[in-house]
């Protein structure tokens, strides 16, 4: 008997075409008519009338903001059908986060918001057994790894590279197991990974949602159109095609997709039918028997079958859905709202750290009512697949930046309480979001200012200040009075003076005098589509240029140079959109490439992506990943786009003698296409849409004036030989995402304050910093009682002699508020501090380990424990 | 305080762009996206959830398929909702029948197949209250005639003359009091008639159906988007100035629109909120109170106004949408599905009758088993108002079709087994059902065969038999073997040979020799949109011709002609798609004009309504209705289109001396544009559609051959003084709606058959005919035991001297079965006759009268009484 599981489901974007609260309500149906409000009402109405029926549930963004206007008598109607498996959460994060171009410690918090949002709603019965990502653009090793870490018994999705899935349809390996780690000892990082039919759709013929024209079963004889035998044998026909496709007797059928449910009623009462009439010919031979099932429910039968599943170890990127339509655009798209978010990402942290380290007056103090909660929520929408992906609408993406920005207010009220009760002085306290343009009204209009950085990481680092003033001397001093290094130096901002991606002989600039020329190329014109081999055209989702070789923007640059014992700075103008500076530190290892890139020029010569080409004069790379797939031969088609790779954090190439790492600042795409090079694709400017829904070409604008987003970013360099790379990168990434927050205050300390008392410049929450491999992930409030705090080994195995070892760690735990007056330099120290005779739930540690670290007693839910 | 009704409400066509059968299922949504099942789930559903919540349900073809296919459990539920009063219905008939081009005796039918089923189901509380035509294109004084004959009390529309509604809404005479008959003693006939304020819309901005793109209330101050004040403000803006068009502080708004209420839930959880936020405000001073409500409730309170509303005396024809927008191409648009349905009447009035007087085996015989249920409701369906109106798109006209062949099929048998029973032969019957088109296989091929003739009126007629025969020699015998006069003429059949529409000097005609030239013009071109005075084309709907001037045709014609004592007949061909027929019989009173149209040729010269002009040269019409309009001070804009009127089944212009009026055959257009003239549009083909909704031009072809179709038809004229003119048209008219039926069987009568033994050639049901101002206008089978005849005065007040008085009739109930065999030439009676110990309930009387007839003690509804 073949045994057809259907599933019913509906696919609900955390925002795409229309904002998450225009998707929850059903405003702005004249975009895309979607109500998520609707889809709960219907479909819970709907499964009380018939016990069993079932459906699923995903993004919990959704349903928290459904479930908090539900009357008691209808929370505990869904209660029970949670209870009896009628109703059943899969994946149930906050949304279903991207996979290309989220950071994984915010896609760990968007997880741990939505999990915990069931757990404290419905209990065990609410956990999802399931991962469910039918809709990203492709699938990243770090994603299944984390889905295995957090108990997950399997993982389901819809998109892979149409050639892979050609190859594994043909060898039945449509499921398999997923070893997604090297470093962690299986199976801790073994999830069993099965890719769905029909992406997360029906099978052709099938649909009977309100958004679909299928015909219904139609089985009054007495009325026109009597097609219950038609239909019968379609479906049997469809069920026995897939069944070949797959190696048990048990297959999947996803009932649903985009928004779908609005009506259950229209799927339901076919599906009931469907369901009578096929099983019905059973009596007269038929093989198929199908049923309401789940996601888990289907699992369960894979598991009994007890077959072993082919083994895969590497990621499914990039994502092409046929010969010319590589998903990798989106790997770049936005890039001004990819920093944003990534920005966002060590606010939140900060806000967390100092919500615990202010105590109870954080979120009610001097400045008012403060919370993390709006910025929480916030950036768990914004790790959404069609959010920080960059492949929404216009008026989307503005609301994703709205919402953070939104967030930041709120949490600037609980830093700055915190920072009052922390410092004992209420003085107002700015914060200067704009300094990446040098704009600061406080310091450029102040001659006497005072200036407080937080560091967030859980060691020290070396950070240089860099701040817009109108004079042209400045005194800078610690607390204790004295001087500080400084150099003042004249700032430029970036209207429409800007400049160009490079190509940068590395290795030549760090040796060279300054000065010294540099060659300079780069960037593609995207496809218009107007091609006789395909007619797919660049878009959000996809990148697609009309020529394998990059046009060539300047070859020259106007150039500035500047040199101090602190610091040696490059400044090339390549045209007028593109412009970079480089500068080494006198303490850095790494070299700061700062680009500007914008407004890329108008039609029809110039809409392209922008990018960075870093040509090694001495690295001789090889790349495992050009024009290669590990599991299937690859017909290479786009010898550009189809070897596009997500940049998410850093990106290398190396040979026995060197490895260049190349730290960012967001997630980019790029690619290592010609030996010795890497490129990374900077901005996007695109007049046509890529026809994969968004409806929209990417042309992002500059506030009110029409012309094209200047976007500016940083590029970190640092060449080593391989085996010191990691002892290089690891923090230096770390750096980079958790980036000290400063706030300003006029004036010097106030009097009184503890700051004048005893000089406190330097606070640390931490006793002593923690050792190098190991991360500290998240510190935050969990109840008025509780706290949670994550640690991460975040050594690899193997790449660090030094640091790819074991740790223990001891946690402390300090019942009493201390102040240390002790200046450190440029860093603070974090400790696990608590206010006095509060009671400290140290609930959780959970460890994201690249090696093999001392793994928790129970990893198996983020929330999970108290 | 202004009290605000609002009606949820759905508007479900009984077939339109798709069939009856694909709205109720929700087939074709790739159409329309329209599923009647589902709306009915989800009302019902939605009611059961709030007892404040109201719905109206109207079409009853639809609610029928939905009844019998709930289980108990679900239809005890639904009782209980109409016993409260929650789901009302109102109009109740089988669909909302056309005004323009049914046949009264076809709405009658329906109105008593929907009402019928409610009585049967639900009792008193099923029984609607108010007639809703919200959609109808125009309405008419016979319908509001049978509307407050049938004991409704009030009238709600949606469509009229935008004049109209403007000088309406001035004079706030938009609710009025309609005296709908001149015949009938005052109040009988009278009915309340409300024009609703949005057609049958809700106001601007207030749609909350999934079809719709109108912001949900958003209430959640958590959440983007919140509009609770706004939705307030706008509801209040849209009361008050509805109010200002309206004499009451009570108004309606009708909440629901073309097949919504899909899914309930979006409408009612909005309107819920809308009511609960309006009137919170009152607690401010709002003086505006909303709650749901139904047309009866409303309309109650408007009698408690205690009004006197304005008379009116005429109808709502034509209807204009705006200066250039004459919705009166409908009224003659599908011309042969217009002959169908009419054809189609005659036959389930034979076929009802026989059925009664074959008694039970009429329906189970030796033909197998029939019924006349599938007709009655074919035509029904056909009633509704985008059916034999002919708007809707062609794949639908071909359902009708269908459904009233099909109907047939059913009939056949039942009349088939009656005729057995009455006449003791069980020899097999063949229905030449191609006569128009001169096809009889049986009577082409045989040299020996019987025809029987039934005639369902209630008195004899003279009716000329044509058959078509392949030999040149005949005689024809009735059973006695007396020989019948008969003439063997050449048969001519349609294909391509055709005709014109006339401009016939009828009086010249009459008495000119044969052979005598025609003068010939005729027809208008359409208007394809290309105006720089309004971009409206001709179309299914719309009239609008590009000239006030037809294009003449041809002004001479290939004559032929024909005279024998029998008859005198004049064949004219004026081109190869027009040609006609003048045949004047020897004992006839009327000349008849058979005319022949299509294929009107292809683009770009003839896509064009055709007509017959009639000019008479001693007529000097005076016409009422030619660019005037009784309430209103017209602006004539259209001077053709602006001055068509339906003919439902005749039409006449008169002067002092002189009446010539022209009989139909089919409901056509028609006008007296010029003095003396009387036109009427025959045949229409068009290259545009009109843009009001069907989506296609009106392009009706012939078969498979891609050509447009042929028409042919039939016009009766009849030249009296005037007060003679009813006594010829009343008779006249009754005779071409309910033509004979023949029947044939091969060879004479079988030996040993009644036929045979006692010579039966003549039967009838009636002992004598009634009286010629009494038509019968139903008899047909009620119950198991139960009989339906309804009788009608059929002559208006003062318009025969003779017959225009009132009668009174005594029904003889005969219990015993009886056969009559005298012979009646060309003609039978019908008796009420019934099987031998059958009990009989004559259960109802109903008496349409456009006289002062004596009035049946109960008229209030249908099918009330027992």
């Amino acid at each position: 008997m073949l045994n057809v599981h259907l599933v019913p489901h509906t696919h609900d974007d955390v925002g795409w075409l229309k904002t998450v609260d225009q998707y929850f309500y059903g405003g702005r149906n004249d975009i895309q008519h979607a109500g998520v409000q609707y889809i709960l009402d219907s479909v819970v109405g709907q499964l009380l009338q018939n016990p069993e029926r079932r459906f699923i549930y995903v993004e919990t963004a959704f349903f928290y903001r459904w479930w908090k206007n539900q009357p008691p008598s209808m929370q505990k109607a869904v209660r029970q059908l949670v209870d009896q498996g009628r109703l059943e959460f899969v994946n149930g994060g906050w949304c279903m986060s991207d996979e290309a171009t989220t950071h994984y410690s915010a896609v760990i918090d968007q997880m741990t918001l939505g999990l915990r949002f069931l757990n404290d709603t419905f209990g065990p019965c609410g956990r999802p057994r399931v991962a469910w990502h039918i809709d990203p653009f492709g699938h990243a090793r770090e994603h299944a790894s984390m889905f295995a870490q957090m108990g997950y018994d399997g993982f389901f999705f819809g998109r892979l590279d149409y050639q892979d899935r050609t190859n594994r349809i043909r060898t039945l390996e449509q499921e398999l197991l997923w070893r997604a780690s090297e470093s962690l000892e299986p199976p801790y990082a073994d999830l069993f990974t099965g890719i769905l039919p029909n992406g997360y759709n029906p099978p052709k013929g099938f649909c009977w949602d309100q958004s679909c024209d299928d015909a219904p079963i139609m089985d009054d004889p007495d009325l026109e159109d009597y097609n219950v035998d038609d239909v019968v044998q379609r479906f049997a026909a469809a069920a026995n095609s897939q069944a070949m496709a797959y190696k048990t007797k048990h297959i999947i059928m996803t009932m649903g997709s985009d928004f779908q449910y609005e009506n259950a009623n229209l799927w339901y009462k076919n599906l009931d039918k469907l369901i009578r009439y096929v099983n019905t010919r059973q009596a007269n031979g038929s093989q198929i028997n199908v049923l309401y099932s789940t996601p888990s429910c289907y699992l369960q039968e894979l598991h009994r079958a007890n077959l072993t599943w082919t083994l895969k170890t590497d990621d499914f990127f990039p994502y092409a859905d046929d010969a010319h339509n590589f998903w990798t655009g989106y790997f770049t798209s936005r890039p001004a709202l990819k920093r944003y978010e990534r920005v966002s990402n060590g606010r939140l942290q900060t806000c967390n750290q100092l919500e615990v380290l202010g105590g109870p007056s954080s979120r009610k103090g001097p400045f008012g009512a403060g919370d993390s909660e709006t910025l929480r929520e916030a950036m768990a929408v914004a790790q959404h697949h069609d959010a920080v992906s960059g492949t929404e609408k216009q008026h989307v993406a503005n609301d994703y930046a709205r919402r953070l920005a939104n967030g930041w207010q709120h949490c600037q009220v609980v830093v700055s309480n915190s920072l009052a009760a922390l410092s004992g002085s209420s003085a107002g306290r700015i914060y200067c979001d704009n300094l990446n343009v040098s704009a600061c009204p406080l310091t450029e209009a102040s001659k006497k200012f005072s200036v407080n950085v937080y560091n967030s990481l859980a060691r020290p680092v070396v950070w240089p200040v860099r701040l817009p003033v109108n004079a042209s001397a400045y005194t800078v001093l610690d607390a204790t009075g004295t001087p500080v290094d400084c150099q003042v130096s004249v700032c430029f901002r970036p209207q429409l003076v800007n400049y160009l991606p490079t190509y940068a002989r590395y290795r030549c600039l760090q040796m060279c005098p300054k000065g010294s020329t540099l060659s300079v190329c780069l960037r593609y014109n995207a496809s218009d589509g107007k091609s006789s081999i395909s007619d797919q055209a660049s878009g959000a989702y996809i990148f697609r240029p009309n020529s394998s070789s990059p046009f060539i923007i300047s070859c020259t640059a106007e150039t500035e140079s500047i040199q101090t014992p602190e610091l040696q700075e490059v400044r090339q103008q390549f045209g007028p959109w593109v412009s970079q500076v480089i500068r080494l530190h006198s303490n850095s290892k790494a070299l700061e490439m700062e680009w500007t890139v914008g407004p890329v020029p108008d039609p029809p010569r110039y809409h392209s992506p922008a990018l960075s080409r870093l040509q090694t004069l001495e690295v001789t790379s090889w790349s495992h990943r050009k024009d290669f797939r590990p599991t299937w031969d690859l017909r290479q088609t786009e010898p550009v786009a189809g070897n596009y790779y997500p940049i998410n954090s850093r990106a290398y190439i190396k040979d026995d003698k060197d490895q260049l790492t190349v730290v960012t600042d967001r997630s980019q795409g790029g690619s290592s296409i010609h030996d010795g090079s890497l490129e990374i694709m900077l901005h996007r400017r695109l007049l046509h849409d890529d026809w994969r829904g968004v409806g929209e070409p990417l042309n992002e604008m500059s506030g009110v004036f029409p012309l094209g987003l200047v976007v500016r970013g940083r590029l970190l360099l640092s060449l080593t030989p391989p085996a010191l790379a990691a002892d290089a990168h690891r923090p230096l990434a770390q750096e980079n995402v958790l980036q000290p927050l400063l706030s300003f205050t006029e004036g010097g300390p106030p009097p009184g304050s503890l700051l004048e008392v005893c000089a406190l410049v330097g606070f640390s929450g931490l006793q002593a910093a923690l050792p190098p491999a190991v991360h500290l992930l998240t510190l935050s409030q969990w109840g008025q009682d509780s706290l949670l705090i994550r640690l991460e080994h975040q050594f690899q195995t193997k790449e660090s002699k030094e640091h790819s070892v074991p740790f223990t760690v001891n946690l402390q735990v300090y019942t009493q508020y201390t102040h240390i007056c002790t200046w450190e330099p440029l860093g603070t120290h974090i400790h696990t501090l608590f206010p006095s005779q509060s009671i400290i739930n140290l609930f959780m540690v959970y460890l994201i380990g690249k090696d093999s670290v001392r793994r928790p007693t129970d990893n198996s839910y983020p929330m999970q424990g108290s």
